[in-house]
């Protein structure tokens, strides 16, 4: 028996780069949450602490930078692509990497009625995020977009019944209770050359409709017809993940004050929440390979 | 000499409450979060732990959720000052109170381009709030009201130069700069016949402009035109008062690689950052008594 | 009526200061989070943008960076007092100053049961802090200790009963329940001739030793007592605040499943919590002056 | 084509469980934040909204703390197997389960230099963990536990020269730096007959010791080291898992100010930093399976 060394990777996590365009008078604004982390033999450097193989952290983030300009900032896909694509192609231990970006949303501030140039607040509460996978040099490239902090809620069109029963139930069903989360949903790409822009935008709109529009039996199935949905509309994604706590809005009690509570006043709970992580994909989408793969154990 | 107690509160802070309306098919929500706390002599509860005047913070949290009921949720400052008037009025050894109203925007899904009745997502970055004082039993109500997180940037239009020079100073000046924040605004009411809502819509559009169309020579300087523009349109509002972190865009150095950035990439700093504090208020404004008042060193 | 420029300071937050003494083999860390404000006539950078009286929060930082080699890092309070004085003192424009320090504890690692010279494992929840105030050029210099996030639970030995009953009262009184907090204690010092680290660390074992052995009636009793044994052990100490949440720990109802539960099963709530804050002092303690004293409204 | 469900599971999170033991004078406590998630066929209830097969995640919560009494809680580890086994062995349709579980430690206050029998401070910064899998009725179970957020530095002995320099390479070499990270670590076991606590605090120690004594020339080299240490240390351990941020300390600039910085003043970044994760095992560890599997894209 011996110790030896398993699978490994490295990056620089969380480079916070803003990118201005001003070319013309009115500005634009890319502003990203940048993270590399590289997959090759590294032994080396575990075993025996020799970097002769290793491209420091600190270059992957000057890289970033330097990217942001010499290639510049479009769509976070393909800004993960061409950054991924030199850690791969340019450095020869290199075997694959992993390009995280995370992109905030900024609104034109509107004076008198109309946008302004180079003035912006943050809008939103949610990130549209993209994964970048590269498993070896030349080999498959995934990439896996989505959004996270999607907060959410109906007031109605949501029950909860029919369900198992042991000894340590003691929950009410309801025809009518308050469904809220914060969505998580990312979704595979089926190839690389894709409108990512227009389909991030599609998808959203389609999750957002369908949670108000879907009578909801169980978190469950509201997620699963987002995700039918999505899929349907858009061939270029193979498959969607979601990861949903349920946000607990809890009927309060106001009998002891002799008030009736007719599904008006809520108590919002911070923890436990029920946490329902679904997939849902087309029965031929192509296998994932390492798409999803954060090393397990590591997220 | 002896030891003495001295100022105290005491109350419950952050009760999360979601008020819907569904009186029609198309309901209204509320989202809120309601911290109250109470003055008055309540020494014998810290000097011999005889609770016999103590109203019991669980007693505060069941009064504002069967207030949430019972008197409604309108605006935010409204419900302080129902809360805060039962709790002085209502119970004998309360001698003042604090109520704290944080809101949380909403906004509704639009489905096929038409707003749906009962579904929602969050937006906005920013919270709205209020802060009820009122100072013994028929005593002076003061109402602060604001807004926190409030992100801001402008991508020109601001300078820094000109500045004090001693020995520890190795700041270059500069004619451009990203100028960036996450605004804390608080204002002081003369009086509690405002109509809130319409105030809060103006004064917080009148920031937005005024941080859009200040030619910025300094962060202060544009708090100061943003706060004299809030006061000069409202003249329900004698006072208002700004914390404004200088979130720091860093220009980034792209010259070892032989590019040049003509204030295009910047990395985003987290720490430290410039802290900027100012007042604007009317030279007749009436006096703040305990308005601003959280006693020292608590909060 | 005309509009005008009230209280603001200004300053850089959230300096991160690691100071290593390296002198011998045996080396000692400190490490700090310093902020600094600046207070003074600073019209112009408000009212014209003139910053020719500004001294610039960068340079705030630097002096703070150069004042852990130059004056060295003893106590936090020392600490404080040199880079106010010499803001206070040697910057023309500066009427005075407040210089907040967040020290961070570090253990040795033990190696074979013996310390390791220059490696170490963070400890403890909680952080030792300092605000240091100087009102004026020669003015009074007030410092304001303490420590926060000491969080605390005793399993008995806590009661809560004979309260205020109103309608909205529907509290079971109880004579035995778990009392926890996060706590906040600031102490006011009488003066800067202090042995600042043996006050420090035998105020907190005074809070810690009177929170276990004061059999509790209400968390405001138990502080009371906190407060009052520090006074009594410290003469250099004229006052000290505490914020304290109450962490509710909620008896969990084992009945539905034909469980007892002597007080042996608890849920822990995050929100809302009970907030107890409360002052104590000494009849003949100095005026606070400015000591407590963040701006109102800006903290 | 036609678009299927693919894995799935839900659950109830972070569960905050206090269970105190008072049998006898001496108190003992056990803090956990319990999470559960169940999987199986599920079907139903995303396709059709049927809930016949759903065992309500309310339920899971109410299971966790009736077991805190029923099966009382010891170590972690086995109150996960108790909970495990029991969803799924006792419920029908549940196929595995996967229970994480953290623990909060606490030391005794001391008073007159004796430990309270009933009062406790935290004590650490770090978080004890444990995951179970269950795969399958009567299937593989797997325990993998560690710590996170072990906060270590070291002043001195760690270098950092002879990496891989490219085009966008400016790091300087250095041969001496501070290292520093927040341990995230996390272990495999052997089968569930194992001494946890004492094979818990055994890692931690090594973990430590080598983190200390290791002469380091890369964050890697000392994982590395570490991650040997306690597999050889402890047969009961197939594979440790590392993820471990470089929390970069840059040695501060004073030159503009005269003053030579030899390693003593530095500036703690907070993003970028370095990420390192890596695996070490025994060639013959037996197949991880499901072990460390949160399922991928959802954690």
């Amino acid at each position: 028996m011996s110790i030896v060394l398993g699978q490994n990777q490295y990056g620089k996590a969380e480079n916070r780069v803003v990118r201005i365009y001003r070319d013309r008078d009115r500005h634009e604004i890319r502003d990203l949450n940048v993270s590399t982390a590289l997959r090759g033999d590294f032994s080396d450097a575990h075993l025996v602490g020799d970097q002769a193989r290793v491209l420091p952290t600190d270059t992957q983030k000057q890289t970033v930078y330097a990217y942001a300009k010499e290639v510049g900032v479009g769509e976070i896909e393909d800004f993960a692509l061409a950054l991924g694509r030199h850690f791969v192609n340019d450095t020869e231990p290199v075997e694959g990497a992993r390009i995280e970006v995370e992109e905030y949303s900024w609104r034109r501030i509107e004076v008198d009625g109309r946008e302004h140039d180079h003035s912006w607040v943050r809008t939103g509460q949610e990130t549209r995020t993209t994964v970048l996978t590269i498993d070896g040099k030349g080999g498959a490239e995934s990439v896996v977009s989505g959004l996270k902090d999607l907060v959410l809620l109906k007031s109605t069109g949501s029950e909860f019944h029919g369900f198992l029963v042991d000894d340590y139930t003691t929950l009410t069903p309801t025809r009518d209770r308050i469904m809220a989360t914060s969505l998580l949903a990312r979704w595979r790409y089926v190839g690389t050359d894709v409108a990512w822009a227009d389909t991030y935008t599609r998808i959203r709109q389609i999750l957002l409709e369908k949670f108000a529009t879907v009578h909801s039996l169980a978190l469950q199935q509201s997620l699963y017809e987002m995700g039918k949905a999505a899929l349907e509309a858009c061939s270029e994604v193979a498959e969607i993940r979601f990861s949903a706590p349920n946000k607990h809005h809890f009927l309060y009690d106001l009998s002891p004050f002799g008030l009736e509570n007719p599904h008006e006043v809520f108590n919002v709970g911070d923890r436990p929440y029920g946490l329902i992580e679904a997939t849902v994909l087309r029965d031929d989408a192509p296998p994932a390979g390492r798409a999803w793969d954060t090393i397990p154990g590591f997220c």
